[in-house]
Order: C-alpha cells, then sequence, then structure tokens
C-alpha cells in the first residue's frame, strides 16, 4: 500500500488529513487501541462522495476503514495504518416513511433513536434497539447485525432490513432486495450484507420494514437468590408459550454496582434482578401470566402500573452499565448460548473471573440467551492488562463449549478474528473468504477486520 | 457430461434406473416438461448416502437434480436431461425437539405439517405453514425460502431458520449458523443457502426455531364490492397497528368458482372475500378492532364464535384451489408487490387476462402484498398453450413495473430465469453467479436452475 498515491475530489470540507480530525476518528469503543494511523478522514454526504472515494482508494490500493458512529465494541472501524477513513455520518437523511407500505428508506448516516422516534409519529417503529440506539448507525448497525433488547420478539436487524444500496469495492452500485416483505429472486445478497462489518461493500441506503408501535407495555420486575433460578424462570415463561418482548438479566455483582452508585437497595429484595417487558394488545393478560409464573420462583416481584412506576423499575437496567463505568474502564463483552445452558454459561463466567482475577459483572439479554460479560479494570492502566484479554478468551471458549457462539450481537471485527475459523470450521471459513474475494478482489474494505 | 460413467455405491433399493421409478420423479408441480430423461434416482436415507452421490456426481461429472417432494411451482426439481436425482425424502426423521430451547432439529425429508404437528403437542409450533405444508419438505421449504399464509405476522421461512448440515458439492459437509436466536460470528451462510434452490449445496439438516404455539385464535370473513377495497381494508388494518396472522384475499372470479364448486352463496354478499386471522393473548381484542375497520369498509362481516363457524368461514379459502383445478389445469403464478400497490396489481392482472384471452383467478396473501394469479388452462390441450405462458410473462412485467418482485414465495426455478437479470440487475447477477461457482465450480447442483 502506498498511501501517498491516494488522492479523491470532494466537495469542500469533506476530506481531512487535519490529526485532531484523524485522531477522533481512529478508534471505536472496544478498547482497542490500532498501530499506525489513517491517512485521512472522507466525510460522505452524497452516495457519489462514496463512490468518489472507493473509485480512488482502488486506483491507489489504499484500505478503506468503513465507518458509522464509531460506537462498535469489536473494533471494526477502528482505522488499520494507512487507510482511509471513510465517515458515513453525514449521510443522514430520512429519505421516505410510509405508512402504506409499513418501510422507510433511510441513509446510512442516520442515528437508530432517530428513524424510531420519525416512525413513531405516525405510529410506527423501527424494531431492533441496540442499547446503542441513541448513538449508533442503522449502516452501523446493518453491518454488525445489531441486535437489542426486544429481538426475542422483534428480530434483530436482519429481520427489519428489506432491501439495500451497496457501493462495491469498485465505486459501482448496486441494489438488493425490495421493498416488499416477501420475495425470493435470487441469492439473498441482502442478508450477505447485513453482519458483513464492512468487508462486502459500503451501505449508503437501506430499505427498513417498519412495525406497528405498541401500543401497551406492561413492565415487571422479579429478584432471585441465584442467577440458576432467574435463567430457569425466563426458560419457563417460554414454555409456557409466553413471548415477551424483553427478559433483560442482571447478575448479584452488577446489582450491588447499581445500588452503590445510585443510593438504591435492590440487593436487599434477591441479589439477581429480572426485567420483564410484555407489549401489544395482550400485554396486560401476558403479564398476569408472567407474574403468576416469576412469583413462584422470585424472592419478589413487582409490578407497572403507571408510567412512574414502570420508569422506576427500568431505571435499575438503564443504571447498569453507568454504575459498572463508575467502577473502571468497561470492556462489553458478548457471546450467546442456547437458551437452557445460559445458568451454566453465568456460573463458568464467575469462576473465570476468580481464576483470573478480573473483576466481570454480567447482563444478559435472557430471553435469547445472549450474554454481556463486563470486563471492569483500572482506568489508571494505560492499557487494558493481559489478564482482562485472557479472561475474555476463555469466556469465549466457553460459549463455544456450551454450543453457543463467540458473538451475538457485536459483531467480529478484529477482536474475535482468531475464534472465527475454530467456531465456524476450516471449510465453512475458507468459504467466507472466497466470498469476501468475490466482492472485494483487491482486498481494500477493512482488511484484517471481520472473515 | 458423459452419464455412463457415473457410479455410486448405496445400500440396496436406494438407486433405481427403473423408467417408471424415474419418470415419476422427473417432475414438480410446475406444469413444465423438462426435455429429456434422468439418468437414474438416487434415494437418501443418510447423510453418508448424500456424500457418496455427490462425490460420484463430482467425478463423473454428471448433474444432479436436488429433490425433495417435488411440490414446487417453478420446475426447480424437474430433473435436466442426463442428471441423477438425489430424492431425500426418505431422510425424514425428527432428531430433536427442544422445549428448554424451542428449537428442533430436523433431517430435511420431514413433512412440514408433521415437524408442525410433533412441535404441537409440546406447547409449541412451526410457523411456516405454506399452503403445501401437508405434502412439502422442510428441505424443499429451506432450498425456496417457502412462505405461506401467516407469514405477514411470524415472517417466512428463513425467519426460523436457524443453523443448516449442507453437502457441498464435492461432497464435502460443513454447518452453518447456530442453536441460538443471535449469532453473528461470520458471513451469513445459513441464509445464502436458505432460498438458493439447491445449487449451493444440499440440505442434509437444519435446527429451526419453534415458537409458542397461539392459544386463542378468531376467525373473520368481509365481503366487498372490489379487489381494490379489499386490499384498501387490509392496509387500513396495518395502518391502525393490527399485525394479523393471517389476510388472504379471493378476487370476485375465485369467490364465484368457490361457490359453483361448494354450492355456496358467496358471491351474493360481495363478490371478493378477505379472511382474517389474529391469534396470541390479544386474539380477541385484536379481533374486535378488526371488526371495526372492516365493517366500516365491506359490504358484510362475519365473525367465528367457535371451532364451527370458524371452519365454516376457513372453507371458503380452502376449497379455492380444489374449484380452480375443477375448471382445468392450474398454473399457480406468485409475485409480490408493495402492500399499497396490490389493488393495481389485480387490476392489470384483469386486463392481462382479457387481453390474451386467458382465465386468470387471483388469491392474495394480502398483508404481504404476496398475489398469486392462477392461470386456468383446458386439461385436453397436451402441453400449456403458448398464451397462458405469454400472460404469465406479463404478470412478471407488471410485478417488476409496479417495484415488486417476479416471485414472492415459490422461487427462480426454471421458468423464471430470464426474468432474474432484469429484476436484480446485471452486477448483481453477476456477483450471484460467481456466489455460485465459489460453492460449485464444476457446475453440477442443479444447473439451468435458479441463478
Ligand atoms: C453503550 C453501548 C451499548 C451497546 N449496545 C449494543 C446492543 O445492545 N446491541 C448491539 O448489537 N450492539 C450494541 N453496541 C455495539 C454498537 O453500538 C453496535 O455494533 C452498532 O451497530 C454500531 O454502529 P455504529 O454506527 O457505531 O458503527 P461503527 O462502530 O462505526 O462500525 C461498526 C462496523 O460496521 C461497519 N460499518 C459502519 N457503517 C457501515 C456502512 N454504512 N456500510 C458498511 N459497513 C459499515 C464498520 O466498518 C465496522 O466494521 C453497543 C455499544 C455501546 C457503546
Ligand atoms: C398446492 C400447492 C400449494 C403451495 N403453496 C405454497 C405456499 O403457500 N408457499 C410457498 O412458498 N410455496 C407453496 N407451494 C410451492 C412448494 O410447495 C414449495 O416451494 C415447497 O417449499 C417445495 O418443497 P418440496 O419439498 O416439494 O421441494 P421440491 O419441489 O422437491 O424442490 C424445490 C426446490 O428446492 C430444491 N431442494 C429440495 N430439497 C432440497 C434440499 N434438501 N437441499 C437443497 N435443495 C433442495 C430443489 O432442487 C428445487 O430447486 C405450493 C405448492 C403446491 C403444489
Amino acid at each position: 500500500m502506498t498511501p501517498a498515491r491516494f488522492a479523491v475530489a470532494l466537495p469542500a470540507g469533506q476530506w481531512s488529513t487535519d490529526p485532531a480530525v484523524v485522531n477522533a476518528h481512529r478508534w471505536d469503543r472496544s478498547g482497542w487501541q490500532p498501530a499506525g494511523r489513517p491517512i485521512g478522514v472522507a466525510f460522505a454526504r452524497e452516495v457519489t462522495d462514496v463512490q468518489a472515494v472507493l473509485r480512488a482508494a482502488s486506483a491507489a490500493r489504499v484500505a478503506v476503514t468503513v465507518r458509522g458512529a464509531g460506537t462498535g465494541l469489536a473494533g471494526g472501524a477502528a482505522a488499520s495504518a494507512g487507510s482511509v477513513v471513510l465517515d458515513l455520518s453525514g449521510m443522514n437523511r430520512i429519505r421516505e416513511l410510509s405508512v402504506t407500505d409499513a418501510v422507510a428508506v433511510v441513509e446510512p448516516g442516520v442515528i437508530t433513536a432517530d428513524l424510531d422516534r420519525a416512525a413513531r409519529e405516525v405510529g410506527l417503529c423501527y424494531a431492533p434497539d441496540p442499547a446503542s440506539a441513541a448513538i449508533s448507525t442503522i449502516g452501523g448497525n446493518i453491518a454488525t447485525n445489531a441486535g437489542g433488547l426486544s429481538c426475542a420478539k422483534y428480530g434483530v436487524t436482519r429481520e427489519s432490513v428489506l432491501g439495500l444500496d451497496v457501493v462495491l469495492a469498485d465505486g459501482e452500485r448496486i441494489s438488493t432486495g425490495r421493498r416488499t416483505v416477501k420475495g425470493v429472486a435470487g441469492y439473498d445478497l441482502t442478508g450477505l450484507f447485513v453482519g458483513s462489518e464492512g468487508t462486502l461493500g459500503v451501505v449508503v441506503g437501506a430499505t427498513v420494514r417498519l412495525r406497528p408501535a405498541p401500543r401497551s407495555t406492561v413492565i415487571l420486575a422479579a429478584f432471585f437468590d441465584t442467577f440458576a433460578e432467574a435463567a430457569e424462570a425466563v426458560t419457563a415463561l417460554g414454555v409456557a408459550g409466553i413471548v415477551v418482548a424483553v427478559a433483560e438479566l442482571l447478575d448479584g455483582r452488577t446489582v450491588r454496582a447499581v445500588d452503590a452508585a445510585t443510593g438504591s437497595d435492590l440487593a436487599s429484595a434477591g441479589e439477581v434482578f429480572l426485567l420483564v417487558q410484555t407489549d401489544g394488545s395482550g400485554a396486560g393478560e401476558e403479564a398476569d401470566a408472567v407474574e403468576g409464573i416469576l412469583a413462584e420462583r422470585a424472592r419478589r416481584v413487582r409490578r407497572s402500573v403507571d408510567e412512574a412506576t414502570a420508569e422506576a423499575l427500568l431505571a435499575a437496567r438503564r443504571s447498569a452499565l453507568p454504575a459498572l463505568e463508575r467502577l473502571g474502564r468497561v470492556l462489553i463483552e458478548d457471546i450467546a448460548v442456547p437458551r437452557g445452558r445460559m445458568a451454566q454459561a453465568a456460573a463458568r463466567i464467575v469462576e473465570i473471573g476468580a481464576a483470573t482475577g478480573v473483576d466481570i459483572f454480567t447482563l444478559a439479554h435472557a430471553a435469547d440467551g445472549n450474554l454481556h460479560p463486563i470486563i471492569v479494570v483500572d482506568p489508571a492502566d494505560p492499557a487494558i492488562p493481559e489478564r482482562a484479554w485472557h479472561a475474555a478468551e476463555q469466556i469465549f471458549a466457553t460459549a463455544l463449549d456450551l454450543g453457543g457462539t463467540v458473538t451475538g450481537e457485536h459483531g467480529v471485527g478484529v477482536l474475535k478474528r482468531r475464534w472465527l475459523a475454530t467456531e465456524l470450521g476450516s471449510r465453512s471459513h475458507d468459504l467466507q473468504l472466497r466470498l469476501r474475494q468475490v466482492f472485494d478482489p483487491a482486498g481494500i474494505l477493512n482488511p484484517g477486520r471481520a472473515i
């Protein structure tokens, strides 16, 4: 790669090599520090800008680091040395919002929560709700196939993407998918781009599915003595035929951290906290059933009766991450296991923490078996200590051992690359490398990331 | 291709060149007549049988026609000349049904309805419900990404497939996906195989998602003067925030055919028939809302009060295809358009019928904008008359013109191949051809089909 040859003609103000600007666009939220520096940042506003950057990069054989809001937790948008950062956050227009077809057509830089807000103004909603919705982009969500709190009921990002506009590595633009809910003409390229972490093409537009905004919502909170009992209760809800919209679990260590941070006294009600939400026209009836099942298993169950009580119950979950951030620098890990193995996974994580001497707190999107072990390290440390990475590796091994995956929703990025072949198997991994070559033969898109 | 060299060692009774057997495995339900004959039929019972056939076919460079139950409507399983038919219907064991994880692990030959029945015995269900569920296989459903009646609420087959076991063209076996609901390690190969119509590999096992079986269901039927009013009413349900489980629409011609066949008198209540089903814990409340909205727009609305009245309302929809089959040989077409354009599509189909002198009846999965124009031809004709294919072509053109797709759920097969590049665009089409080459460089899997 000979970065010096890279030259692109973009409108004024859309290309910067200013060290401060470059520095602000070098990292994501993973804690991973890329070696070396990118050569500059291109701020795209139109599809033609993206095409210009990719054509110039192809010509100069310069790597491109594709970037949404940089909130990723796997190092995917952390810029490789000598690359051009292609920032899409400025392409943030909602092009269309159709109530009749229940779809929106958006640019990639639209903030997830902004789309949802616009949809709710017309009685619809955008269902995928990563905890980062207020700060992440739709393009980043699509590239990582982001999950969120209510996936068990409404699916992950994939389930809401109908069609895409993509600029390929050589600058040509294609459209995939469609505006209809159904369609089976040709291979599912839309699905292939979703979750491809910017390695197959740059998403410059998306047609997404909107759903009716649920009109009623009930929140319940239950307190358990052990993680295993709480996990068992979540399984029991499923077995009883209840599809809850949200089932968030906080382990005992997290509950105590929340108490310490907010002055609450959750721990005295029970060590482990489970937040359940039902929604839609059956919300009340479903909440009754949930309450019955939880009451048999929990030390205590509370139920929202109005907005204020709902907010109070939600507060515990909302303050979890901020509470941990008070304790140090957080590394948010992300594994998923079959629902029935969640308690086993949590128990092993506790053991890993003890064995490595690392502080690990666990949150879970429990209805999906998706666990977020959160490693908290001393902020005074200039780099993440070796034992923290070591604990993370053991957590990934546990996920595979229990029949799960090393990443439930955050993606592979840089951090989980060496686990990929193990999880996929070598032939599958090899097929994926060949797919990547079909789309990007010169290998300029996010090299060293994902696959 | 030199078929003579093909030789495979399979257990006794699993390979046949008997003309009667071969003939029974040459066609699907599309009405398309392949030229020439396959050389024989291999009946797989184990994964190793599939591997043996593909290794032998690779060695001899003989084409393989992959076959589930042969109920496809696009000619996908219609055997090409000189090919070996690989019949998977004998691999029909349900390997596992886990209530805890809400998944089933199945062989590809399991009949769709059998899986659903087994799941319902433990309170769960398999949601994808093509009208062919009683006769099609899960493998065929996966290969075509089959839709069905309740996709608007529960998604198409893709949304229920978590992981696959696939034998590649060279006989090697890979696993894709996982047993968890979430997971983003690597490209979505599972999604790529779903809907690939047997051109990327042979599905020999699947881990599918089960859902709680909805406990209550309400059926409503409404009668309208025009298709446009009925389509408008379906859109109004969506706009009002109601996610119905089923919304089946029968046009006036179909309603009259049902009356003629069954002695019913639906037509006097209104020309166009709409069947709506709500389900789940909000079923009753949702049905109230549906009833209100339909009552404002329809000539008449009926609602089920018990199993018997529900069955009576369902009967009209159930008898539609048999009623048309009494009139002649049916060609079931399949397009999808954005929901808001369904009425326009139906009007154009009527015009096409009039202009070509072909009898066309239209059914629709209305909540998805998925229309099935059914062409009925004289059974006395030895071949499908040219004007019927001509009408079909005009229907496909209409779908694209209205921003839709030439196939909502049946697949491309042989019949829609020439439309594919038009729908996808040439670069996208080219990428798909290259993907196919990555998986099957020798081109032995279903050549001349799908892509
Ligand atoms: C506090 C917090 C909570 C979080 N909670 C969740 C959660 O609940 N669920 C979840 O899934 N994630 C979560 N995340 C992770 C992160 O927010 C998501 O991965 C998000 O989808 C990233 O969006 P972004 O716009 O910031 O993408 P970036 O971080 O900028 O990029 C992420 C990846 O996508 C690629 N990319 C970005 N835009 C495009 C594009 N237009 N075309 C092609 N490739 C592109 C990048 O190259 C990179 O590989 C959380 C993160 C934080 C900090
Ligand atoms: C009366 C009737 C109603 C129908 N209703 C619907 C409907 O509502 N929705 C809908 O989507 N379809 C419907 N269909 C079409 C058809 O039933 C579906 O396409 C079904 O999924 C085909 O399943 P099959 O087992 O018969 O597959 P086949 O017809 O045998 O094969 C279909 C395609 O899949 C490939 N294939 C089959 N098994 C495998 C495997 N294990 N691995 C790889 N490739 C494989 C074949 O090569 C072929 O390309 C209907 C058909 C009929 C006759």
